[in-house]
């Protein structure tokens, strides 16, 4: 593998994931021997301690660390992403004599990865798609933590792969035969129009008096086993966490090669820029992660004379209007392109020149209908470095790539999902596809934007939001159904989370709602108005956005003294933090025409308003503090 | 097909499951014309109307529709489950020249579902189980929503299918070769170790001019195309909603067979019975869905005098003494038998024989590495009918089957996730197997127990209600670590949803806590008193039963003028529906010795104690309404 000890960074490593991450010492290890600043021996010793930079799964806090892995196949399907970012890269920027971005993506993955569903949709695709510089090291030793594989899992790994078109390379003692493992690489190299799996067989804890079997699996070998295992291997055995200098010496060497092969392509970047000046400065841009000033001109502001459109629209205007300026802008949809609307009109598609359907060069990705690989793909691209990746499906769908959502949030990864027919205003497509818990599952998963934006301002808010937080995933959900432009909302308030869009003068009651509902409780407003009630309107299109507002803005926002009323069709889990009262839906939704849907839940104006009233009456009389206001 | 549809609900039916679930006209069409009650053809015209009996994907809220689909993948998982269903009771109750459990399960699918992951891990499992009585067609027309599947499909479905061991079969010809189509249900019938795929290559909206687009997925055609496709199959073109009486009368005949079928059923049952009383007593119990009588005597109670033990391992006890007495449970792990602690000691693994390693008869399934997965096999179970099933994993790693549990809410299937590792008190595994947001998801899931007991009696209440609500899942959340056995817990208070552990005359405030947390603020509670603070303690272990208590006795529980602080290690989201101040974790957790994780977010009772003393400081001299009580 190429890569620098010293920089980590190096923009054209190799990279490297370990799909089971529970393996993770190996890793820790390996960062050590090769003179990585951390780990440390320290590090080392504190493995799987509270505070340690060396967890019981890899995180990619630590640099050497490309994702963070563990739970089953996603470090396999984000090395798919890494490859698609490397393949997308280089033909964007590679020229004659010029291979600016080439490197390849190594991974290792195991029985367990293979089992999960999300590794079987990334490397399906990874098959589709050619990508020749992935290069998979399946770790073949037949135990998983029930024991002996033949209890769940006797498929045929290898012919699976190659009918996902993979090239497929076996070495058959992965214990001691390092040669046929060099060459299957040299092997895997030779073929650039597909990825390659080598299934490694190895014994598990080999060495071990435990070797072959699970009990190696989690638990610390015994005394006399470490004793033994050292010896065999040509050990002191009364040494603990001891590596002898030759072996830092071998590991050094090693390191140099690296060091020179970084200096070799920064000679190499320094020649393209000078020939290639803009192409050049880009790339720079790209690696360093600056966004293209003045980008965020491009987002499209409303006014209320403007049609009422719906927000997935809105999100395609928006698509369509920014791509230009962020050519970093990579992302397609897992097969509802047309429903998402997440394909700018002159896109190119992401595809093997050969297929006559678009090229590398593309932007737009066809994922299939694999929500939870798009996921890890997607935090892949973003782990690549280069990118702001997006994906669409159907906000309901999101739930089958929660796998990845969560490790996106976890690992900081910039990924923004495009979720859109969010609601039971999705219609006749009924309650299977209709979103009810969705948010509160989201909203409830740390470092996560949960955007659902009332109209077109609030639309370019959310994308300004999460292109410009580059350390936080952003999800996206957006109506079929068409919402009006509303009088009072713009880019600047929304980008606080929430805000006042309509103010009343010491208000019976303040309605705070969300997304396609912001239109009907602005309606309802005016309904209660007519039977002397006056209501205030707050748009929250982002709670963790509004969580990080000063409390004097959130107490503005959602004073003391005024009951608050929450309208969202949804389960109102999570409201009574914003609210003292929850308009909501807490059952499955239904099928029928969007409209009917609505009225069947009473979200109308009047429906609102009749909730409103009984918040007035029921809080009349009382001291009502905001829910802003905590005891600690 | 066997089937009657006088009599849908015929235990011995064939089994039919429209995986993909958009095309569901076919099956409401289908069981129109075989003279099922429902759907009428007033049913059919409602088609995606409110309140119709024909939503937009099947819903299995009409007899003759087996499981709710829609969501891509899910129904072929279902079809392994039953098939699953089908093979352990046919090895359990069938004798020499008693075939009484003995059915096919049928089921359709597209390109879309065999994108699915949840489809990729269901299939390899049916094939490790040789399902022979799983036939499924697949549908391969080669479009999605995106158009022609060479834009993202291109693997060799076939190939991969063989790789999991199953017979693969080829209808050229689908749109006219129904001969072929026949023969080849014929072959896969004479297999009778594998499940078999025919792939039935056949033409997207055979007959209109649209034909082999994928314009006709979702829209309806248009008039002179509806004329040209009803003149092409003979059809008068000028009629709507007309079936000719010579069409009714075919399918009429062969719902009459499915009738002399079922008589002859109902015959060989009654000679069972005779030869086999109890055996045929038993069977008639599993279809009828009864409990055995006395069952609940075997769930074990526990005294504050007991040892401290964790819940995983109190499910463990639970399980091992209610098995004998529960026949229909059936269960297992996804590769994590012995964390989870699913496996009674002497359970017999459900196996193909030719294995060695258990037979069908078997109720312990190793469902390998595939949550996803396992969750829809477990609904397929449910579905077959004469089964309560469960299924082991992380508490984490339930989201990876999000679509499956929330399917089973929405189907009313009772399926039993045993979710252990339930928090930061997992442990070393840190952050990527830690759940902070998996509880807040769950519990905005309409009709879905969520279990966190807080000791051995409110094990033994959890598994109560799980097994007595038998159109409702459940996941238990289960710890890791030992939890105390607490003074004032009994099953019959657990049941309730929550109940007062620790009751206060005029409290300062009352402590509303879950699973592993009760213990810690008990502690606090004493902490408390020492500083001259009357705590009272509620346990709170599933808020959906709480939610179905009388309104008196919520408030008896949760009363007005106290404070009430929740105390729980998870995100604090929805919470604040049942307490005024929260402490819980907003961000992801740490690798490290679980005492030392729960000491660094400060759960131990001083820390506890901590935040109640500031909550008592907060509402003082305040007028505290009860969250219980509500405008509307």
């Amino acid at each position: 593998m190429n890569f620098n000890p010293k920089n980590p960074a190096w923009f054209n490593r190799d990279r490297f994931i370990l799909s089971n991450g529970h393996g993770c010492m190996l890793q820790y290890a390996l960062l050590h021997l090769f003179g990585y600043e951390e780990p440390s021996m320290d590090d080392l010793k504190q493995f799987r301690q509270l505070h340690s930079k060396t967890p019981g799964h890899p995180e990619n806090i630590m640099p050497g660390i490309e994702t963070t892995t563990g739970p089953l196949g996603q470090g396999i399907s984000n090395a798919v992403g890494l490859a698609i970012a490397e393949q997308q890269l280089a033909a964007t920027f590679n020229k004659p004599n010029y291979n600016v971005v080439d490197n390849y993506i190594y991974t290792i993955f195991g029985d367990g990865c293979m089992m999960e569903g999300v590794a079987s949709e990334a490397c399906s695709l990874a098959g589709h798609l050619q990508l020749g510089k992935l290069i998979a090291f399946y770790d073949d030793n037949h135990i998983s933590i029930d024991g002996n594989i033949d209890c769940a899992f006797t498929e045929d790994v290898m012919k699976r792969l190659e009918a996902y078109g993979w090239h497929v390379l076996t070495v058959s003692d992965g214990d001691n035969d390092l040669d046929s493992i060099s060459k299957a690489i040299e092997e895997a190299k030779k073929v650039t129009d597909k990825p390659t799996c080598i299934k490694v067989t190895t014994t598990i804890g080999y060495g071990s008096k435990l070797a072959g079997t699970h009990t190696v699996h989690g638990a610390p070998l015994k005394p006399d086993d470490i004793e033994s295992v050292k010896k065999a291997f040509g050990f002191d055995p009364s040494k603990t966490f001891d590596v002898p200098q030759e072996v830092y010496d071998f590991y050094a060497e090693k390191a140099k090669e690296g060091e020179q092969k970084e200096a070799e392509w920064n000679q190499l970047l320094q020649n393209y820029t000078k020939e290639y000046p803009d192409l050049g400065g880009e790339l720079a841009r790209r690696i360093k992660g600056d966004l293209p000033a003045g980008w965020e001109k491009a987002l499209p502001t409303y006014s209320p004379s403007d049609d009422a459109v719906a927000s997935r629209k809105l999100s395609e205007i928006v698509l369509t209007k920014i791509h230009d300026a962020l050519p970093e802008l990579i992302g397609g949809s897992a097969d509802l392109t047309g429903s998402n609307l997440t394909r700018w009109k002159d896109a190119v598609d992401f595809q093997p020149p050969n297929t006559g359907l678009g090229d590398y060069t593309g932007r737009y990705i066809r994922f299939g209908v694999r929500e939870h690989g798009m996921g890890a793909i997607l935090n892949g691209i973003a782990a690549y470095g280069g990118f702001i990746p997006y994906g669409g499906t159907f906000l309901n769908f999101v739930s089958y790539a929660a796998g990845a959502v969560r490790l996106a949030a976890l690992s900081h990864h910039q990924v923004i999902w495009v979720a859109t027919h969010d609601s039971i205003g999705l219609g006749e497509d009924g309650p299977t596809h209709q979103p009810i818990e969705t948010l509160a599952h989201l909203r409830a998963i740390p470092n996560l934007q949960v955007w659902r934006p009332a109209d077109g301002n609030e639309a370019s808010a959310a994308y300004y939001q999460a292109i410009t937080s580059r350390h936080t995933p952003s999800v996206l959900a957006l109506s079929r159904q068409g919402l009006p432009q509303l009088e009072g909302s713009s880019i600047e308030k929304a980008r606080k989370g929430a805000y006042t869009l309509i103010a009343a003068d010491k208000p019976d009651v303040i309605i705070v709602s969300t997304g396609s509902e912001v239109g009907i409780s602005r309606d309802a407003v005016k309904v209660l108005a007519d039977k002397g009630i006056k209501a205030g309107l707050v748009s929250m299109p982002d709670w963790f956005t509004f969580n990080q507002q000063s409390q004097e803005y959130k107490l503005s926002v959602l004073p003391d003294n005024v009951p608050i009323l929450s309208v969202e069709v949804m389960a109102t889990s999570g409201w009574s933090a914003y609210s003292h009262e929850q308009f909501g839906i807490n059952q499955f939704g239904a099928s029928g025409p969007y409209k009917q849907v609505y009225e069947n839940f009473e979200f109308t104006p009047e429906g609102v308003a009749k909730r409103a009233a009984a918040t007035v009456e029921f809080y009349k009389g009382r001291v009502v503090r905001s829910p802003i206001n905590k005891a600690f």
